[in-house]
């Protein structure tokens, strides 16, 4: 089979101003970006207002393997499938991060013929949004050293008196506001900046940093949960980026630096328009990274494309404890308005993994052996898809099961599964998608499902309410959520947990960051564990983007470089043309 | 008057496409980027190659003060005033970086009835070039210590066994290649990096490190002086970023990461198109900063403009020893192409401020009370001007001055450095352009005296040649071009320079990063010094882009944010639209 940029480059595209015309936009409603690119302004919206909403489908999956299972394969393959009968369809997905592209995973474009295209655009720089958020996280960063630097030197009593500014006599020591950067760097976790030589302060004064990548940025999921323009800019002037002397919060708008941020991400606010390789009208906005971040495309895409087309078909990353959770009790909550139909990506290969019989990691090839019928394996691991079943029920939302087929995958197997899911619960529907392989072809079967899903009615409910306090809806979404049976929390996030409270952040949700690779919080634990408890060592306030944001047991906010990047296969050839990327 | 963005606010501008074909591309030789920006493919050369080159002039300017004298106001309004003498004409500038856009200087567009529009599409993120060289720097970044990581901490022996890679033994205390960021951050020049808790080792091996700004990359410095993509991709192959334990270089290439580096970088090859405001196509490529970067826009730019256009004017930052020395010892031998005409932009104000009577430093405005008539100062300072006509004539370049008036200027003082300049050089024809205030008609004369000077015939001479050794360059730049007396090195420049020659890199160009407020290396000494030395404490290798970079006195390559930064200015209004920025 060719590989995924070559599928890409031997299909012909339609121009943009094409896409964009079948997807029902004006001409003075996009600005193309290349040929296969344009930016949507929301404004559209103003006009759109009267259009019916269509189906909103939520595609989330099993906990996979550190390879993922083809959930964007899957969504995209979806949205194909469901054109292939005639549906007005458009798909939602977050742009990729560079990290990954560059490290373990490659691209998140789908894959085979389940792509949005150019692949190659779409993995790098795309519209430059994500660069646009790196910008304007780190002017923050540069902001807040800056005005500690000078402070500093001079005392709070004489720059007062120079420069007719008040004061923030930040305490360097809580500093929160962390710096970003789009790339996988562990070296960056944890730095030491404002370093002198000799005992002077040129370079400002040395303190404890780390890097963040840029799609855990709190800009990231203001950019994906803001209505608009105004409400982006009124967020971003709610950002706690450090304490002062007398223990009080620090704004962005304190350091005058909020309206420049908003200008910085001024352009991102409209949704990038691609097409997926069978003309699928696709919007691609806000980041990934749904363990570490919100990690959910944008609510303004979302609107756009459910005035737009009957059918919108979006992404959760990770597992449905992950990305999944955080668009119900997060992205749901801030948009009112909830899926319609949740698709649950599982593999052979993926409930396999998670029989635990199989030892698998990070930056290691998957065995070939897996692929082999394993019955012992399957009905272990099929634990795994029952709790995550079970989940997607939890919310009051209607589940349909894909089953994304590998070439190398048995249909005896495939068959097993099917009654496996059959015998645990026969209202939930099974569909195998050959979407990899055959396009929206290979996903008619679990389209058609989708479209009668529906049309049932579901009774969506988040497992808590904003009124609820923090560490009520900590333990709702780790309990009953994760089905854990107790959250342990650090004497530092016991502290923050106190200190948010007290400064009124209570209404806030929560934003667990957790490894995708486990429902706990321990990567190497397969299945459908219980009788866990959820270790969670630090709290971030997100109070722009409206969270606090939990980091849990050893998860990490900056990945790292395997020995082996996927950056080693990248080039360009003779003429011009990317090769190696996937 | 109207502020800069209002006033570019209030402009009518052609679409993209209007704009490219008066300039004389076909159609599918750009890809628009919004409504005002297009990217133009550097393959449209093959269909000009039989046009007659323009000609080429160089816009560069006496010492400035810290605000800059009026030079991107006068290569746009120069273009502008070639255009209403009917004369087909392009700008090429630079891409403006956002540090100075934040911090001290503000945008990079020109000003007043002369900028290049949109302004804030300019200033902000344009097509992403400067984002994708920081990706593209900080993606080799992230892979040397990624690197060195896994084979630390495996060890050479066991690494090789596992991966099948060679290992580089790259030695931790001589990694050259520093990260990037394109803000001015004060903090993060000197950092230490790969800290860890508790004495493990997840977080990689401690180093001390380093940021520069983008625009100081390598990167950008290649981007510029590429003759293609082809080229791009070779010259980032050589970029040297270490040494390992025997002393002998390691590259991007060893990296296996120079091919992703291309990647990254492949659209940046290339330029944006764009209009001033009165509709003169203008192309923006590479980066600012010709104090402490090569700092000149493209090769590939003019190359392009020449075969497009009759006359194509171009920046170099800064004095004439800065970016213009730069443009004749660096950009014009690797392009083969020597500028036709010279114009240098003076004002009263910058030349009163070279009288030293003032003490005006970065961060402070400027006094108003230079604008009063001060024949002292003025006569003090005009010996500055003496010395940059020299300097440009030194090269065997005419050269034309242009006095850039500012509304607050008195006629009689005008009249004065006129005189002034006719009895230094009655050779050398005069302007006083109003270009600020009047646009292209401001600049009639001016364009004058451009289109006759580039009839006289030149006889360009670098201050150079390849075959000289390192420590020649040295001294032909800085004795020869800035007239010092002697070069003093460090010891470890000595050793530098000793161990570039040893590998093999003497015939290298040489980049000298200087305050650009001074002739001398300290920006407290105006005017027209001489019998001083010139302190050079550091050399870098530049081995991709073709130079050796030599920090000469205390000039730093990351920037600092004043305390009232110009960020403080910058929103949106109710209407989403940016005010503030200048």
């Amino acid at each position: 089979m060719l590989s995924d940029i070559e599928i890409c480059r031997n299909t012909p595209l339609s121009s943009i101003e094409t896409v964009a015309g079948n997807a029902g936009l004006l001409p003075h409603e996009f600005d193309t970006h290349g040929k296969h690119k344009a930016k949507v302004h929301p404004q559209c919206l103003e006009r759109l207002n009267d259009n019916q909403d269509g189906k909103l489908v939520l595609v989330t999956a099993i906990t996979p393997t550190p390879l993922g299972e083809g959930k964007t394969v899957t969504t995209i393959g979806l949205s194909q499938g469901l054109a292939k009968i005639n549906q007005s369809v458009m798909a939602c997905i977050r742009q990729p991060s560079m990290g990954p592209v560059f490290g373990v995973k490659g691209g998140a474009a789908g894959g085979g013929y389940s792509q949005v295209a150019p692949m190659d655009e779409l993995n790098l720089h795309l519209t430059g949004d994500i660069h646009a958020v790196t910008a304007a996280h780190n002017l923050a960063s540069a902001a807040i050293d800056a005005r500690v630097y000078h402070e500093l030197r001079e005392g709070f009593d004489a720059f007062e008196a120079r420069t007719g500014l008040k004061a923030l006599k930040i305490d360097v020591e809580r500093i929160t506001w962390k710096r970003v950067m789009d790339h996988n760097d562990r070296a960056l976790r944890m730095v030491k900046i404002g370093l002198n030589e000799d005992g002077k302060t040129i370079n400002g004064f040395e303190r404890e940093e780390g890097f963040d990548i840029s799609a855990a940025s709190e800009l990231m999921a203001i950019l994906a949960l803001a209505k608009d323009l105004k409400d982006l800019r009124q967020r971003i002037g709610r950002i706690v980026v450090a304490y002062n002397l007398d223990g009080l919060p620090v704004t962005t708008e304190d350091l005058q630096v909020a309206g420049a941020m908003a200008v910085t991400l001024k352009e991102t606010i409209a949704p990038t328009l691609m097409q997926t390789l069978e003309g699928v009208p696709t919007l691609i906005h806000a980041g990934p990274f749904a363990n570490i971040a919100h990690g959910n495309s944008s609510i303004i895409a979302d609107e756009i494309a459910l005035k737009l087309s009957s059918y919108v078909v979006t992404e959760g990353g990770f597992g449905s404890d992950m990305g999944f959770e955080k668009a119900c009790n997060i992205k749901a909550s801030a948009a009112k308005r909830a899926p319609d139909c949740v698709v649950i990506v599982a593999t052979l290969r993926g409930l396999k993994a998670n029989s635990g019989h199989y030892d698998l990691r990070p930056g290691m090839a998957i065995p070939d052996s897996i692929f082999s019928p394993d019955h012992e394996a399957l009905k272990a691991g099929f634990e795994n898809l029952k709790w995550h079943i079970n989940n997607v029920h939890k919310y009051g939302l209607p589940a349909v099961v894909a089953i994304n087929q590998f070439p190398q995958d048995s249909v005896d197997e495939l068959l097993e599964l099917k009654s496996l899911i059959h015998t645990f619960n026969p209202d939930v529907k099974v569909a195998v998608s050959t979407a990899f392989a055959n396009g929206g072809e290979g996903a008619v079967e679990l389209a058609q499902y989708v479209v009668e899903t529906c049309e049932t009615s579901s009774n969506f409910r988040p497992l808590y309410q904003k009124e609820q306090s923090l560490i009520e809806k900590l333990m709702a979404v780790c309990e009953v959520g994760y089905g854990a049976s107790n959250i342990e929390m650090s004497e530092l996030a016991k502290a923050q947990l106190a200190h948010f409270e007290q400064l009124g952040f209570d209404d806030l949700a929560v934003c667990i960051a957790k490894t995708p690779l486990s429902i706990t919080t321990d990567s190497a634990v397969k299945g459908a564990p219980t009788g866990f408890s959820v270790p969670i060592r630090e709290l971030r306030l997100c109070a722009g983007a409206g969270f606090v944001y939990a980091l849990s047991g050893s998860i990490m906010t900056m990945p790292g470089l395997p020995d082996k990047p996927a950056f080693m296969n990248l080039d360009l050839d003779d003429f011009g043309n990317i090769i190696g990327l996937s």
